[in-house]
């Protein structure tokens, strides 16, 4: 790369850096200067379990990209997993204000990516269960490696993904497919996923995965993003208002759920075993 | 099997069959000891024609395996065909009240067999036209014999399928595909419903089948019910809402429709035709 | 074809050709007299842009099919191009009175073929860009010769595709591949568009597509007209109910839209590049 070229994508990413102000340790955005695409790249350790400073970075990051006009955006992990969904300490023990912040804050990740003007793809370079499996299918293409799995097993820890997140999952594999994933809280394959339309490529590496994304941007150079945006409205709206309509209720559902004894009790037993596991 | 396992079986069978009180002559319910999966066997000769009698017991049986915490049930034929359908002479020179009973009960049963908190399993055994093939869209997974049909055929006999099956089969096949099915009529081989994800596999014997379906439900056997059930709620919710909403409506139009001139001479005319091949 | 059935075909013509007035000339319509099938010739030079007098034609068209019970219609075109979309001088310095009786008429069009009571084919013979795809949209069947494209590909024009252009596409190949299409702006290959669901069928010549489409509405001849007429209703009454809901905002956006300078400068260079790529 040429120091011109070098200089100016450190101008672009410092530009959009800025709007993030001190908060960039969880998330990592880099803008290629040729194509203004950015790379968002999810970096919270060990498996970017998506607490609410992680998920406040995230909605920061969207916001900026969007105020910046960016050309489009490719999220993906700095690790071996895309992310492992919501941190359940979030829903521990929970501090009442915390929780209802984390929640809100969930729900605004969530509106702001599904409806982010600027073309989105989810590079899922490992494990993307629940949560994990949310963010991508945000996104507007979903490129995967091998061997990884993706779902929204919520069903396997007890708990039931809200309405939106199956309203996601409707939108991109069908009532009939969902309905089976979401009971039986299935995580696909990345060969499975392929077949039943969840992800739309596989990549052999996270480096392909990036060219291939890039490619998907990159197709479209020559459309009006104006026009772009306004299409991709037309087709996510009614879920969009439908979720946005519901949020109050979603969050008091949310707020009830977590103050039950049995859902503190499982939670409670799973993130012990979750220790024994990881002192093993 | 082991005396004391034939006992417990034989005390589980009687302990669900005392919610039926004596009506068990037109649906037969086994109970397997191990799993808890029922197996609801439609049993109205020659064909399982849904008149009152067989919808009441189904609407029962239903409603006893929902408060006795089913863990699934298996809805198959005790006759080489699975159902008929509705029963034609329950249309023909109908008497108000029990016409009323009549449709009022099918409403009953399509709202507790397709919100059912416990897994279901339609195993198709043969022919399931119309009413049939109602029954199985409402289970979770179908599983058919080869050389059977399925479908919504009702523009065949010159009637119109209600909203509530076409949104059923929607959610399955999609509306490109109900269209087609719906205006044609069409009833689909097996291979055709497998191809078209009418029906989600094949067995080649009754057997198999039970086997199989057991395994579905068996799928299901570390997965809080709770949650199960609420993501079914969740992807079904809206279908079902609709139609609880609209069942007034759709008890008047069947009750206007069944009045019309031209309705019963085309009822007669089929139950004429249809006696005539029986007495061939 | 004998003399009697000569004069037999000429008078169904004319009785449904009486209906359209002396307005013939941009549209031609054939009735079989065997199948009673009309075949409706798209034929404004050259590639039936769909202006005002071309849409007010294909309006009365349908109206006239409806009032005579017709027993179905397949639309093709004259030409080597089945149509290019919507003609652009209509809305390039429009005539404030004239731009809304076109849009109104746009609307008119589609919700008569939309709900049409008699069985639809479009035989694709040709290119069928933007709203030449939602023509063929409408029809309950749509047959492609091969070297063809269809879509909906206004984003690549900068501008965006209406709420029912878009749901009319759901309906046929689901959420996912519409955004996907209708962001990028996606012109299907004959064999892409087969692929993902968007056609039903490919043919050779435009003579083997007629023998197909009248095969297609052959196959309701022993089906109910009203029993077929009804569960269309049924599958597609949702998608009416809307539009027609909306047709008022949406004809107030359409006149909003064309009046920004943005949008007459662009539709103006891009009529000076057809004129030079005419010229050349």
């Amino acid at each position: 790369m040429a120091l011109s070229q070098h200089l100016s994508k450190s101008r672009q990413f410092l530009a959009i850096a800025r709007n993030y102000s001190a908060a960039a340790s969880l998330v990592n955005v880099e803008v290629n200067d040729k194509s203004g695409v950015a790379v968002v790249t999810l970096q919270r350790p060990p498996v970017n379990s998506l607490n609410l400073e992680l998920l406040t970075e995230i909605k920061q990051t969207l916001t900026g990209l969007e105020k910046n006009k960016s050309r489009g955006a490719i999220i993906t992990s700095a690790f071996k997993t895309f992310s492992a969904g919501l941190d359940i300490l979030e829903m521990y023990k929970p501090n009442p204000d915390r929780a209802k912040e984390f929640w809100t804050t969930l729900q605004d990740v969530w509106i702001s990516l599904y409806s982010a003007q600027f073309p989105t793809v989810a590079l899922i370079n490992g494990p993307a269960p629940a949560g994990g499996c949310l963010l991508s299918l945000c996104c507007e293409y979903r490129i995967m490696v091998p061997k990884a799995v993706i779902g929204l097993n919520e069903t396997q820890l007890g708990i039931v993904a809200p309405s939106w997140f199956a309203a996601s999952m409707e939108n991109v594999i069908g009532k009939r497919q969902t309905e089976l994933a979401l009971t039986t809280g299935k995580l696909f394959t990345t060969d499975e996923a392929l077949k039943v339309g969840l992800i739309d490529e596989v990549v052999q590496t996270k480096e392909e995965g990036l060219e291939k994304a890039q490619g998907f941007i990159g197709s479209f150079a020559r459309i009006s993003p104006f026009a772009r945006s306004l299409s991709k409205q037309t087709v996510r709206g009614g879920t969009i208002r439908s979720m946005v309509k519901g949020r109050e209720a979603d969050l008091q559902l949310f707020l009830a759920t977590i103050q039950q004894d049995q859902v503190q009790k499982g939670l409670g037993l799973y993130i012990e075993a979750l220790k024994k596991k990881q002192a093993a």
